[in-house]
């Protein structure tokens, strides 16, 4: 029997999801293991594979499958008609690209991270801008294209590429909501934290003992060592998937905690991708659905189980063994003090789990106004100033602390900052039934049984990879639409706790 | 102005070739970083690159571009020429054999492969036989499709793909002319010895140590650590190319200079990499002129540079630095006498210079009796001990020490060893005149000067890429055409020089 057109599609789908593969690896050994003078080579490599990816996905003979496939969708089961459904957004965010603006893309973001780091190294934002100003005119471009395609304007296209299914309108309200309640909340908390602030935690940790606490830690939670990697990295990040998960981390000698969260944060991402559902896993409804989604899981391990009595239980006698350390300021309490300890910044990578939120909020406004024409990269140091003064509550006294400190718009990616602030809400929703659903976490957690918050997970979110839109996942998972409120009863209880 | 078919087609090789450095890459990954259980998924990855690769050879668009380019060939200068040839040489290889044939020689080698590990932890080859004859059969397949297009015999044609230009005639008189020598030239060499051992050199030497002994070494060299790393793996190799190289070696706690011999013959397939002409790298003209050539390099710095008393001289104060060595057993003449011991043996990888020859062409002769149909994979390993019984004056007592030994067969590289032998060949007769022409090479060794060899090599082989067949350029190297003369006067000279 000949492949109907849909099988072909999963073939056509499945060497796609392996070139992927190839060029994740390339993007891990690049941060990893690559020597620096090779990083021109390797550009070269990726672009070879990224192109195939678009051509493959552009080719007509793709699209005919899909019309054809479409055709006969009566006789596909839900999982087929939801793969079928991503197949043809994944064509239609590729075919509404021309290679040309891809390549002109390419160009002109590696010429504007390499302005940027110049920059940050000059310390002023003046010498990124002319670059800026390309790399928008030609994101611009391409926004308003995806817009066209797939009916949307602009900057909600931009948007929908990282958080499929989101809209502008549903992210205002969320964060309008949030914008509401946090600044009195941070307030609030800092009054308290001031009362009770956790002794100092003080030393010299060395990375190689970090990494093994960090290793136990992984391997508790269940991270497959045997089809996985950590290693450290200018910046902690996530490569591969099931079958070959590359985690990094970054360990700094003076902070006991940084690089074993980085871990967490980033074993998140692992544990996501290594639930999803295994016959899917080649095919593009096996994937995770969007970037918020991704960040929903590295912050639950990171912030909401990180950052928990439970967790850091289990966490005491790890850092006696691993750092032979004792005394009060060791104890459970001060430990998980010193985790949630509130400080108001300008950095937003910096930021704690309270302040966070108006990090986001702030670049998610500039960049709307970006796209509404209203704002240009000559002028964007003095709005990002001027919005840091009012959401921070701080003005930078130069760019390093303020529009120079992220790399995301020198590469192009407008619309991915959303996808942070989405995500902590998200964590925090799926928090809040996750307790109500296992009662007895807490315990679990400092016996450090991580099995039950992982099967949870598993079925709530991971296994059914990008099946439904977010919002339906969120409402099936905790009976709730996606709102703001079950996050600011999470931080009240958190942050505001009575002594 | 529109591109010429010309034109073109290197944009279409610039693809193939950023294509296979990220193949390359992953297979590096694969034998250096990756966790064990990902073997399946990378496999995925790197057969969706090798059918893009294959694709694009194979696609009727670069045929027509490779003939107009041809009907245009007037107009183009040599090196453009010649990369035309080589070119349409690729093409050949890659259109002469379907996709769904490659497709099962790839899992009936998975297969065996696996069975080939399986085979020697049992220690007998009567499990792997039934693989090795299903691999055969299809290796037998693809010779004959290679033969008929190439208008060659399919064992020529296997031969061909690895050692481009040189015939199975050649190959023949060159292996009877060292046959006639080498098994008296061993024993005289073994009587000499006998009379004159080297004191044992015994410890035990970190790999650490081993390491930072290597690398000293490879500086030394102009290994461009900017631009390459040194890991190790279970067996030696050398991946990426320039711009990024890759080379592994293997350090033995107990041998104080295999793991330094093995980073020297892989730091001599570097620099020929690194050499290749720089405005041809990602073409075919740019690439190494095959498996002998690139062998000739290797064993010029393992074999005749690395075992000289002018680099014995440069080691010996490297030896006491890293190692903290001193004492008669370390002295420089002991050392050479050490490097350049003759063993008789059944295990090829551990042969000697002088020894090695034999190995190659019993496995030729097996390999030719095999493609003339006159030897089966069921009677392989009575063939194999018999064999080595005449060319080793040995039995082996196992098929371990027999036809289990070297992999190449159960992942269908037949055709591949001569490559082994005739790199032998083309270094000795290179050394001869590299000697001629620098009279104080062993002066500039030990002074830790490698420049005077590297600039030689540069300029009468690396820097000539695949432009020139290998004899010819062996002939405008050394003035005389390849044979066996050169090695022989090399061999003698040093394993029988009076004392």
């Amino acid at each position: 029997m000949p492949a109907s057109p849909y099988q072909q599609l999963e073939e056509e789908f499945r060497r796609l999801h392996a070139l992927r593969g190839a060029l994740s690896l390339l993007r891990w050994d690049a941060a990893v293991m690559m020597p620096p003078g090779s990083a021109e080579v390797r550009g070269v490599q990726q672009a070879a594979i990224e192109t195939e990816c678009h051509a493959l996905l552009c080719a007509p003979k793709v699209s005919r499958l899909i019309e054809r496939a479409q055709a006969g969708a009566s006789g596909l089961e839900d999982w087929q008609v939801a793969n079928l459904r991503e197949m043809r957004r994944e064509r239609d965010h590729a075919i509404a690209t021309p290679p040309s603006l891809i390549a002109r893309l390419a160009r002109a973001t590696t010429r504007a991270e390499a302005a940027w780091v110049e920059a940050r190294r000059a310390g002023t934002y003046s010498t990124l801008a002319p670059h800026l100003e390309e790399v928008l005119r030609l994101v611009r471009d391409k926004a308003a294209l995806l817009g066209q395609h797939l009916n949307l304007a602009p900057y909600d296209a931009l948007v929908d590429e990282f958080s499929p299914g989101i809209t502008i309108a549903e992210i205002d309200g969320l964060f309008r909501a949030l914008a509401r309640r946090l600044p009195s909340l941070v307030r609030e908390a800092l009054e308290l934290q001031a009362k009770r602030p956790p002794l100092p935690v003080t030393g010299k940790f060395a990375a190689s003992k970090q990494k093994a606490l960090a290793v136990d830690v992984m391997k508790a939670i269940g991270f497959p060592f045997n089809a996985g990697r950590l290693d450290e990295s200018e910046h902690p990040f996530t490569e591969g998937g099931a079958g070959d998960l590359r985690v990094t981390t970054r360990f700094e000698p003076a902070d006991p905690f940084a690089g074993l969260l980085g871990a967490l944060h980033e074993t998140g991402h692992a544990m996501y991708d290594l639930g999803l559902p295994q016959p899917w896993r080649d095919q593009p409804v096996g994937r995770d659905r969007g970037m918020a989604l991704e960040e929903s899981q590295s912050l639950m391990l990171e912030m909401v189980i990180g950052r928990s009595r439970g967790f850091v239980r289990y966490l005491k006698p790890l850092l006696e063994k691993h750092y032979g350390v004792s005394g009060p300021e060791w104890e459970v309490e001060n430990v998980y003090r010193t985790l949630i300890q509130v400080r108001r910044g300008l950095i937003r990578v910096d930021a704690d789990e309270l302040t966070y939120p108006a990090h986001i909020m702030m670049r998610y406004e500039l960049e709307k106004q970006i796209f509404a024409g209203d704002l240009k990269a000559a002028d964007l140091a003095e709005a990002w100033n001027a919005a840091a003064a009012e959401r921070l509550g701080q003005r930078p006294s130069n760019d390093m602390e303020g529009c120079l400190q992220d790399i995301h718009w020198a590469v192009g990616s407008f619309g991915y900052f959303p996808a942070y602030g989405i995500g902590a809400l998200v964590a925090e929703q799926l928090a809040e039934q996750l307790k109500a659903d296992r009662e007895h976490l807490e315990d679990e957690l400092a016996a450090g049984q991580f099995g039950g918050l992982l099967g949870w997970l598993r079925e709530n979110v991971h296994s059914l990879g990008g099946k439904l839109p977010l919002q339906e996942l969120v409402k099936q998972a905790t009976g709730k639409p996606l709102s703001a409120a079950p996050a600011l009863r999470y931080l009240e209880a958190k942050y505001l706790e009575p002594a």
